[in-house]
């Protein structure tokens, strides 16, 4: 379904649900606020479905979306949802109900009525813009703040490759309509919390560097954890940390899930080395540039240097 | 000078030097290098003025620019150097003789003689692509990866509060002409050294908190310097990462630069503190949410103590 016909689908209904998907980021969040914020322009009921996994990040922006306990709606659309298994525990009552999802995962399962999809746009708040400016001619400065959230996010504030030149030309719209994104700025992209910040630190002082510097392996115990008193939001994305490092192309990160359980993330430079062929050696799998294993051992110097071999093997089998 | 007066100036001459500042960062060089390309395309003889503060990041996109020694140029154009105090020693001999200087800096001191000055730009970068486009009529992928480096190098890729929806526009169109964002992005954005990234470490274990967590006192001393074996480019803005702790409105950090000699730098959420009044009392000065001072002293606790009761007076003084 095209984002006019979308568009038309929702100006002849009412009383929307709008669903998020499972560990909600700003770009699903963002485009439910944004649509339901259009929707109501327009002089129709739309609330977003409650969803217990918001951080408190993003509460302040989607909360006062969320629909009453005895709301009853007719409609219920998805945003940003690419499978019914990435539907939130509290939302498995609507599998095989959603009516119309838009999205832009081109691992669209299709289990919608009507799917709205486009895979060459950075986030879905791309989408949902055009919906809401030129389908349902509505835009203001509570829908435009919504969309900055939605495509910052999901670009990391316009730096991951996903980013276009369209990205960058909605943000410029948007930002017409409100002095928004330096708070939004600075609460997505320049504060970490201070366990998050000792995780990091740890992170880096346990690591270990080889191959001239290429290849570094790291890891955070479970004692870090309890030490620091982190929680597994803390520690979200800490692979991404070592690969920031100069001159790596191999980054390994151990993070210690249960007693003498480590997973690693493995994320490489894919002409240096193939990170799904690496950690198959290691019983796990994933994607050419970002792969994962579950190792386990309660030594650690060991265990490293199991990760390192397998590293070393496919390496030399270039 | 307004830009087409600028253009029209770089059009009826030949034979440029275009001039960068000292410490020279992504705008000037950007700047410089996008000029130069597009001098050239119009048929002009253009080079940069060698800087030989250059880093290493930066060295690949203007060394190719860089004038051989025996050039003998006809014309002196500056760009984004607001005073000629910026400029590098080597540079000292252009200083009175800079005929048109292209900047974005509301302090420009006027020391050229045309000023082609909009300090409503993020970045100078801005300036340049409308003189190169619009003024010259050129552009081509070399002249928009330069601009692409001077925007959004000085944005922060974007993120800092003086990008405006102009920035946005300039980066949409510039990524038209190539694919060039990604490697930018990865290099200036998502790049580490790991001398750098062990000084962050460092300073994060030594933070202390006050005032439930809203003051943050750390430091770097030169021993800690030396076992990292840090140079002053790895302790570039060391103290924009203590102002990231998630609740800190007022972080100070701490760098011996001499033996029991420290500079402060204080980063403040204004509306909780006055970084100069803070740092006045300390015999330094700056603006109300960046300042400095130089404290001396051998004992590390007792220095910490002093800027925490400065800052605690300031506070008392609300």
């Amino acid at each position: 379904m095209r984002e006019s016909e979308a568009a038309r689908w929702l100006l002849e209904r009412d009383r929307f649900l709008i669903l998020t998907h499972v560990r909600p980021d700003g770009d699903t969040l963002g485009c439910a606020a944004a649509l339901c914020a259009a929707l109501r322009q327009k002089g129709k009921t739309a609330w977003a479905a409650p969803n217990p996994g918001v951080t408190e990040t993003y509460l302040g922006d989607i909360q006062p979306y969320f629909a009453p306990m005895d709301y009853a709606p007719e409609h219920i659309v998805a945003v940003d949802i690419a499978t019914e298994g990435l539907f939130p525990d509290a939302l498995a009552p609507y599998k095989g109900r959603v009516e119309l999802c838009i999205d832009h995962h081109p691992s669209n399962s299709g289990y919608a009525q009507n799917t709205c999809l486009d895979a060459s746009a950075a986030a879905c708040g791309e989408i949902v813009y055009r919906i809401c400016r030129d389908g349902l001619g509505t835009m203001d400065a509570e829908i435009a703040r919504s969309v900055y959230l939605a495509i910052s996010t999901d670009t990391g504030c316009f730096v991951y490759g996903n980013t276009t030149p369209t990205t960058h030309r909605i943000a410029a719209q948007v930002m017409e309509y409100g002095d928004f994104f330096r708070e939004i700025n600075r609460r997505c992209f320049q504060t970490k919390s201070r366990k998050r910040l000792e995780l990091e630190s740890r992170l880096l002082q346990s690591a270990h560097y080889y191959e001239e510097g290429r290849v570094v392996i790291g890891g955070v115990s479970l004692a870090d954890m309890a030490q620091v008193g982190a929680s597994e939001a803390d520690s979200e994305e800490l692979s991404s940390l070592l690969r920031q490092v100069e001159g790596v192309q191999a980054a390994a990160t151990l993070r210690e899930l249960a007693p003498d359980q480590w997973k690693l993330s493995l994320r490489t430079d894919v002409d240096y080395l193939n990170a799904t062929d690496t950690c198959a050696l290691l019983g796990g799998g994933g994607h050419a540039a970002a792969a994962g294993a579950t190792v386990s051992g309660t030594d650690r110097e060991g265990m490293e240097r199991r990760v390192l071999e397998a590293i070393r093997t496919v390496l030399n089998g270039r």
